[in-house]
């Protein structure tokens, strides 16, 4: 499907593999430093990347933010979820009162936390750190309709793309996505399967905590909708459209806004996940630039970021959203950094080497 | 075996297990928040414990320090080990310049680092942050003799115990242990064999880097030494006397006196988790004041974590030591405390709970 939108075209062309000299020159400084050789795991392929993503040998992390979407869902009217649909708002409320979990974990990382309504069945007034981009009142529930316009669908990309470019602007270096929206779960899991052709009970999970009969229910209903939506060859886009969210798109388009500005941007959980599918379906390369923060204790994640080939760097059994898990990341990340920026060479240490 | 040692002793005694009253507040104020019951996984489990381990409804945690122990080990006369013995006295200079991977980790973290000299091979002289508890300039090869005498067992333990109990006073409230000795990954399976009465094809791993044909010989000599020391019913000195290392007594005594002083204390990865064997052996109620902070990727420290019935919170490949894994978890350990501290309740933000 041809994408008509100038933004998004001109985004994905920019968007490079990884560098491999500075893949390279990473390699070689960490295998200098006063440790055996890769014996820093996964901080040395975190901070292997960041400077291949950030093309520097310098890399570091000055200033970071999350950004929360948030967004209504028509399928809840299908009573796939544990809680109303009206706390979507309210937990707006509640990340702009600096109450909700993403709130407490980024004030411990020192991350700015904005919350953007891309599409929240609610009109809020200007509030400090909310984001108004609103597309419409929430997407339509896709057992009757598609989702949402391709129109929209472009919107919500646009939308992201365009976060990640002034968060560039105003130095933002580490960035994650994180959302809000009852219902988004069933969206994420008929995202997830249309995508990767997976099947709906292997991907449909518990959410926020539904019982064994809605699950059947939920798993009901993204089966139906991969029957009514799911084509050969089906474009990312398409896929958006057909059963996304206004906040998957927008978390999509983030990725590639923060790739295309050699920003590392950081997935959270199940959700997050699912829009990773459709920025990577749009654009393959943009996988270098993401962090996998953690694998949720929902169902799908695991095989879904198995089918990515994602290694997450958290397993905590965490299964909320809103962006903690990536903000939790977020010091695991900066502390490979600090290891890669400041230890000591084996040689300037005066320490022996391996025997021979 | 009757512990001669007024120290222990008594730090033992002072052992409870946790307060079930406390566990039960820090669930309950756990479940009042904005966010799914449970849906913080690992950081829910993580508040409610240090809720417990310090008596408090408002866990704080104002000052983190890691200590590490260094010591050398007769038993790398076996040609056990990657490096020469002399890389410990080398890497004790370099944590003291700041230029290890547990500086960089530190620093990140904002935690402080001391070097506790328990056995090093090697006359330092007086250096801040050096800590000259030295009882020997290394333990003997375990294959000829016992690796250390039971009265410097005793010694390394009340070491640790000693360094708790100074941390306490100067205000630390999370502390890790962490270790640098060439050669302490084959004692450490050693112990672990000895404590869990595990083979040592199970647990003997390649430590900082060796290559098969040193595996075998370092499996040969922790099998030999099971052989030559082990016995029904054998006790945690008997153990750290046989082929333990001071820094392995030094961090059991660590953990020991941080339970007393009600202080969470975190162990590292495979050395470390050896000395939490010693320690529960002693005192199986100090379980519950210890955080496991990650799976390391040498051989045996999975099992060893599942025989112990520990869930570590990072898995990231780690094989470094030094502390590194556990000043890693501390910003995870504090984000839960983040959480528990800062979020709003149901109430108080007007969200709607689950559906009836």
């Amino acid at each position: 499907m041809n994408i008509k939108s100038k933004i998004i075209n001109e985004t994905i062309k920019s968007i490079d593999l990884l560098n491999e000299d500075y893949l390279k020159k990473a390699r070689q400084r960490l295998d200098s430093l006063t440790k055996p050789k890769h014996s820093l795991g996964m901080l040395e392929d975190i901070s292997s990347r960041i400077v291949a993503i950030k093309e520097t040998v310098i890399p570091t992390i000055e200033k970071k933010a999350v950004f929360v979407f948030a967004s209504d869902h028509g399928i809840t009217a299908e009573g796939i979820s544990a809680y109303p649909p009206e706390v979507t708002a309210q937990m707006v409320y509640n990340f702009l009162d600096e109450g909700a979990a993403i709130n407490a974990i980024s004030m411990q990382t020192g991350t700015d936390v904005y919350v953007a309504d891309i599409g929240v069945n609610h009109d809020f007034p200007d509030l400090k750190d909310l984001l108004s981009i609103k597309i419409s009142r929430g997407t339509n529930n896709f057992l009757k309709n598609p989702a949402m316009t391709s129109v929209n669908a472009v919107k919500s990309l646009e939308s992201g793309i365009k976060i990640a470019e002034k968060s560039a602007l105003h130095g933002y270096d580490l960035i994650a996505g994180g959302e809000m929206g009852i219902g988004n779960t069933t969206s994420a899991a008929a995202v997830i399967c249309l995508c990767l052709d997976l099947e709906a009970s292997e991907i449909v999970g518990f959410g926020t905590g539904i019982d064994k009969e809605t699950w059947i229910l939920k798993v009901e209903t993204v089966d139906k909708a991969i029957k009514k939506y799911g084509k050969k060859n089906m474009s990312a886009l398409d896929v958006l459209s057909s059963v996304g969210g206004y906040e998957i798109g927008g978390i999509a388009g983030l990725m590639l806004g923060c790739a295309k500005s050699r920003i590392p941007v950081v997935a959270d959980g199940f959700i997050s996940t699912a829009a990773a599918c459709i920025a990577i379906k749009l654009c393959p390369a943009v996988f270098d630039y993401l962090f996998f923060s953690h694998i949720s204790s929902e169902k799908g994640h695991k095989l879904t970021l198995e089918k990515l080939n994602a290694r997450p760097i958290l397993d905590l059994d965490l299964r909320l959203g809103e962006g903690t898990g990536a903000v939790l990341a977020f010091p695991i990340i900066e502390a490979a950094l600090s290891v890669y920026n400041n230890m000591n060479t084996f040689e300037k240490a005066g320490v022996s080497g391996e025997k021979q």
